[in-house]
C-alpha cells in the first residue's frame, strides 16, 4: 500500500564567522508585518530618539530588586521615560542606587506599600512623587503598577479618582473593564520594567508568567524587561519575522550612542539566548553565531543559550510561536 | 438529550495561620512512594548526618558563577561532600571566594577549559585538583562535569584512562554507553550544584533544561541546584507526593543544627515557589501560608510564588507532573 508522501523538514545548524551582514534577510524577509524590536531607543541619548511619539508612551517602572547598572545608562533609561513608576520596595531600590544626589524623583509609588519604607514614601513625596496605596492581596505590586500606568496615559478621566479607588482594587477592575470597551482604540505604551528577573527564581519565572498574561489581556502594552544585575534585556517575541535592531558598533561609534562604552560590549560579541519556555516552538534565526534552521525547540529539549550575536545590523527570529529572547546591553 | 455525568474538580485555596503542623498529613498521606527532600543534610555539621551512606556519594560541583552565601554555610557544604567539581571557569569563583586560604582545594577541574585562568589551575594543580580537558563544543561544561562525576563513582575502570579521552568527548560517549549498559545498578548520586541560577536569564533557563535532561537520562543522579546569589535551593520534583523535610526553627534550634544563623530564616518566614515550567500541573500544597488544593497551574496560567513555609516540619507537594519547588534557606 504506497504511503503519502511526507513532508521532511530539515533542521539545520550553521557556525557563522563573527561578523557578517544580514541586510539582504532584512530587506527579502523582513516585511511590513515583522515585529520590530529597538532597544536602542530606550538607552539612547534623547537627540537620538527616532519617533517622537515613542518618547510620550515610554514608561520606566521599578520593581523591588537591587539597581546595579551603570550610572550612565541609568541616565538615559529615565530621560527616555515620560513616566516613572515605583512599585512598592521599587522606591527602596531607587533610594539607595541614587542616596546622595536625588536626581531621580518617581511620579508614582503604587502597591500595598508594606515594602517602601515610611521615611523613603516621605522624602520623595517631599519631591513630588505621589503615593497610591492599592492594599488587595490578589494582585501583585507589578499588576497594580500596571493598571496605574494604563490608567494614567488611557483614562486619565479616572487618574484624578485614584485616591478613592485605594482599598478594593477598584483602579484594576475599572482600568480592566475600560480597557476591554475601548478595545484597540487605546495608546500603545512601551514599559521598560527594571528588575523581576536575576534575583529569586520564584520571582523571575513570575515575572515572566505575568509579562505573558499581561501581553495577552493587553496587547497594547509591551514590554522590554531590563535585568538588572546582569545588565540584559528580555522581550517577548510574537509568530513570525522578529528583527532585534541592536547594531554592533565600534567603540567610537557606541560611544557616539550612548554616550558611554556599555560592559559587555567590547571587547567580545553580545550573548543571545532564544528561551522557548511558554511552548515548544520552530525557529529559524539570522545573524547568530550558531544560526539554526526550522530547529524544534523546546525547555525539556533542546535550547540556544549563551548564542552570540555576529549580525552587524542585529539578529532577526523566526518562530511559530510566542518565546523569550535575551541578549546583553 | 442526558448527558453523562461530570466529575467537576474543585480548586481550592485556604490562607493558614503562620505556623501549623503538617505531621498527620505526613503520617497518613506519606507513604513509602513519597520523595523526601532532605535538604539540611547537605548544610548540617557532618555529626548530624542521618545516613552515612548519603555523604560518601555526595557531590559539590561549582559552576562559573560568583558565589556570595556565607562563608560557615559554603564550609559545611564543602565538607559535606566527599567530592568536589569546578566546571572551568567555577575553579576561578572558588578562587575569588577564597582567595587568602586555599582551604578548598577540589578534586577535578573539567570542561573546555577557555574560562579557568591558567595562573588558577596552576595554583590548585600544584595543590593536588586534577585537570581533565575536554574541549568538544557539543557539550556543555555541565555535561562534562557530570560525565566525570558518574564515571568517578560508577565506572572508576575507565577513570584512570581519562586523560586519554580528551579531545572527542569520548569521555562522554564511553559513560552514556556504560551507563546505558549498566542500567540500574549504578549508584544513587547527590549533586548540589553551585551556581546556574539567578545570573543571566539564558544561563538560568539553561540550566533547567539541562536539570530535566540528565535527571531523565539518568535518574540515579539526584540534583540540588544553590543560587549562589540569594541563597535558595531548587530541586525538581516528581509526580506523587514530595515532601520537603525542612523543619522550621527556633534560633536556637537552628544554632545546634547549621551552627549558624542562616542569612533569611528569621525574622519572617522561608519563601516558597511552586514552579510548573516544563508542563502545566494539577498540585495540591500542605504546610505553606496559602495551601492550594486540585488547583490547576502553569508558566501561561497562573503560579504559586512568593508563597511561605508555614509548616512546622515542612511542606508538601502534591503533583501529578514533574515541576521544579525553590525554597529560602
Amino acid at each position: 500500500m504506497p504511503t503519502g508522501e511526507k513532508l521532511e523538514v530539515v533542521e539545520k545548524v550553521v557556525e557563522n564567522p563573527d561578523s557578517i551582514s544580514i541586510k539582504h534577510t532584512i530587506d527579502t524577509n523582513v516585511e511590513l508585518d515583522t515585529h520590530v524590536i529597538s532597544p536602542l531607543k530606550y538607552f539612547e541619548a534623547r537627540s537620538r530618539f527616532n519617533d517622537e511619539s515613542d518618547r510620550h508612551t515610554t514608561v520606566l517602572l521599578i520593581l523591588n530588586q537591587q539597581i546595579n547598572i551603570l550610572p550612565d545608562l541609568f541616565a538615559k533609561l529615565w530621560n527616555n521615560a515620560t513616566l516613572k513608576v515605583c512599585a512598592d520596595g521599587g522606591l527602596n531600590r531607587l533610594r539607595d542606587y541614587d542616596s546622595t544626589s536625588s536626581a531621580y524623583i518617581p511620579d508614582y509609588v503604587v502597591g500595598d506599600l508594606d515594602s517602601a519604607k515610611k521615611e523613603n514614601i516621605e522624602h520623595y513625596q517631599s519631591l513630588g512623587t505621589k503615593k497610591i496605596l492599592q492594599s488587595s492581596q490578589y494582585y501583585t505590586d507589578f499588576m497594580k503598577a500596571l493598571s496605574l500606568i494604563n490608567t494614567f496615559f488611557n483614562f486619565p478621566d479616572i487618574i484624578s479618582d485614584i485616591n478613592h479607588l485605594d482599598t478594593v482594587d477598584a483602579l484594576e477592575k475599572l482600568e480592566e473593564e475600560r480597557s476591554a470597551e475601548s478595545g484597540t482604540k487605546v495608546k500603545a505604551l512601551k514599559i521598560v520594567v527594571l528588575g523581576g528577573v536575576g534575583g529569586r527564581f520564584d520571582q523571575t519565572m513570575a515575572t515572566i508568567n505575568q509579562i505573558w498574561n499581561l501581553s495577552s489581556r493587553r496587547p497594547h502594552l509591551q514590554f522590554v524587561i531590563l535585568n538588572p544585575e546582569h545588565t540584559e534585556i528580555i522581550v517577548l517575541l510574537k509568530p513570525g519575522f522578529n528583527f532585534v535592531a541592536y547594531p554592533r558598533f565600534t567603540p567610537q561609534e557606541e560611544t557616539e550612542v550612548f554616550g558611554i562604552i556599555t560592559e559587555k560590549s567590547r571587547p567580545g560579541l553580545r550573548n543571545v539566548g532564544v528561551l522557548p519556555i511558554l511552548s515548544d516552538a520552530v525557529i529559524t534565526t539570522y545573524g547568530l553565531k550558531w544560526d539554526v534552521e526550522n530547529w524544534r525547540t523546546g525547555l525539556t529539549t533542546k535550547m540556544s543559550s549563551s548564542n552570540l550575536q555576529v549580525g552587524k545590523e542585529g539578529f532577526i527570529i523566526w518562530t511559530n510561536k510566542h518565546l523569550f529572547v535575551d541578549f546583553e546591553l
